[in-house]
């Protein structure tokens, strides 16, 4: 059976996050499995609005054909928003409209990697970019994160043995550990990629979740020439819409709208013309500002009971922003052995394991805080403190 | 330069479509060079009520993430208009939702083709097919078409030396050719498949527009098992939702929803639902209607213009259906010369030679009659004949 599929298919990791989420369809069952915005956030009457603008302002040519780069409205709104938010220079012209960030991180695999080509990835990462990447067959090159980024050490040797051909990174409140990349940590990458042919890939769809510390450069500032930038709309207005964005220089932005039109044409516009309309009727900032601070006290809240209800020894991350924390088992314990055990607790989260390429039994997990409000955060987390001290027994 | 990237990224041939659109910009230019369906026809009005009425119905559901199989309503409705118009069992659940049928192609590539293996494609074919499984670097393996299907003794030269892992058409009013397998065409290609491990890409985007003749038997009905569906809602009701699907035997479903996944988490539902309410509340068959009425009438009006206004020794397809049809001119004469003489004119066309694989110089060339009216298509043929009268003197 095997033989008829190509092998690059056989290589990609089934999503067990997506096996997880059928338990969650208990409703008894508490979760901090989930990787979603929360959906009473979303602007519901604000794009109902801007729906109806666009249907009146465009007429027909929302329903025809497009171009393949993307509306050129958002693509200067993005730009204009990197400027002001960053003090970053970045062309319209540089920008590549996606289905959502998940697409740029396809387009970037099928137009950079070829097969065996080594790929810097984070351990624990992202595993959409796993999957995403493993299409194309790449020799993964694991970094460890800890709090304040890559462990450097990790990343020198490997640049001593070779040049990848791509790092991926979420500098910004990572998923699934949380972390965020310390201002040095961000240099030190720069500095040893430095005389790299590596392009640095930025995925920074949380990036603008931020509820405490302050803002650290961005590797599209470090090295403009070698980041592929990533960034969506999904966290900060919609995520059904599927509309992220690439920033890439412009040798590399021309294959990857070669890629784009390969891959599907365009991206859907009528969903870009809602989301443009929006941005320019609302104030994103103070929508960003309901967000952050929902999320803010959730993450505090979930900190504070694993303080109260979670044996010693356990260890954890302290998320700046984002949506996602990292807590790792005392001693060799298998988070998946807890799964199973807080599954009849009737709370469930993403075990380590998925997110490691090396297929390691890991002692770590992630939880979710911002689809859970903080009562419900409470519940879950003594649940899951009963549930741990089973373990083991 | 060359280095940075893939190598499968090189192999993609550049939309020459997309460099001829740009000439078309010019607005006292008449275009026969478009491949869009007209936008005069879409239901502009209904879709606007179908969206108010998915916001109603849906609330916040509708802008969270989703499923990467698609919304299953939507899917139900494709299965049974396949039984209802073409007596074909299909489940629902053999159904992916993907970004138009560009997208299906892509994940059907990335799903089966190994590099170096074999894709038979029709010569002329589809420019977004040769462009998606370029990218996964296979032999393409040419067979012509001529006006009653592919070449039956080149398929059966290729099939005695190899089994060839895919077989892409587009058995009904082919694009760029306009002409349909006959019957017997289509029995025949099963028989030389049918003990081969080649799966048989089922292109179907303009099956629905049909103006004449009687519909043929799908592949699908043919040899179900080695069958792989395309369809979309893009020319019956509109493109620029980008919502198309794939139909396929249930082990291959699996790797392609794996691939769906890695590619882009999922196809924008808010916009399947709203297609969804669209096709519930109106008669898609009455609307279909009102299209082949104009589409049928205006690709009369071409013929009648061609018998008209070309000089003696030009051959033409027939097309009972589609959007396009196949002009070839006699002797050596390019397609590109016309085409350069045709621009002088203000009359443009696409020339035959992006729709070979080979690199040929061709003397044939398409003409799009979905975009224009009666009167236009009247005044850019006799333009095209001025054009041709000046070739070659």
């Amino acid at each position: 059976m095997n033989t008829i599929f190509s092998d690059r298919i056989a290589d990609v990791p089934r999503s067990f996050i997506r096996e997880i989420l059928k338990v969650s369809l208990d409703r008894s069952v508490i979760s901090f499995a989930g990787g979603l915005p929360n959906r009473d956030l979303f602007p519901a009457e604000e794009i109902k609005r801007a729906t109806a603008k666009v249907f009146e302002a465009y007429g027909n040519d929302i329903f025809q054909y497009s171009n393949s780069e993307g509306d050129l409205k958002l693509r200067q709104y993005i730009a204009g928003r990197y400027k002001e938010k960053k003090n970053l220079d970045v062309s319209p012209e540089n920008i590549l409209i996606t289905n959502g960030a998940q697409q740029g991180l396809d387009l970037i695999g099928k137009t950079l990697l070829n097969e065996g080509e080594g790929v810097i990835i984070e351990e624990p990462g992202y595993l959409g970019a796993i999957q995403a990447f493993s299409i194309y067959r790449p020799r993964f090159l694991p970094v460890e994160v800890a709090e304040d980024g890559v462990d450097i050490a990790g990343l020198k040797r490997i640049a001593a043995l070779e040049s990848p051909k791509l790092m991926y990174t979420v500098p910004n409140f990572q998923n699934p550990s949380g972390i965020t990349y310390s201002e040095g940590n961000r240099r030190e990458i720069a500095d040893i990629l430095a005389g790299k042919n590596t392009f640095l890939i930025e995925d920074d769809p949380y990036g603008e979740l931020r509820f405490s510390g302050t803002r650290r450069t961005s590797f599209a500032a470090l090295m403009p020439e070698r980041t592929l930038l990533l960034g969506s709309f999904s966290k900060i207005v919609v995520p059904g819409f599927r509309v992220g964005w690439i920033v890439a220089p412009s040798h590399i932005f021309n294959k990857l709208l070669v890629a784009k039109q390969a891959s599907d044409l365009h991206t859907c516009h009528f969903t870009q013309y809602i989301i443009h309309q929006y941005l320019m009727d609302n104030n994103i900032d103070v929508h960003i500002g309901r967000i952050v601070a929902a999320y803010g006290g959730q993450c505090l809240k979930m900190l504070d009971c694993i303080e109260k209800y979670f044996p010693a020894g356990i260890e954890h991350t302290r998320p700046e922003g984002g949506m996602f924390l990292w807590v790792k088992l005392p001693g060799k314990q298998a988070s998946l052995d807890l799964f199973n055990l807080a599954v009849k607790e009737k709370v469930i989260f993403v075990p380590g394991d998925p997110f490691y390429t090396t297929g390691i039994q890991s002692p770590a997990f992630r939880l979710n805080f911002s689809c859970v409000d903080q009562n419900t955060i409470e519940t879950g987390i003594q649940r899951l403190g009963k549930a741990m001290e089973q373990l083991g027994k």
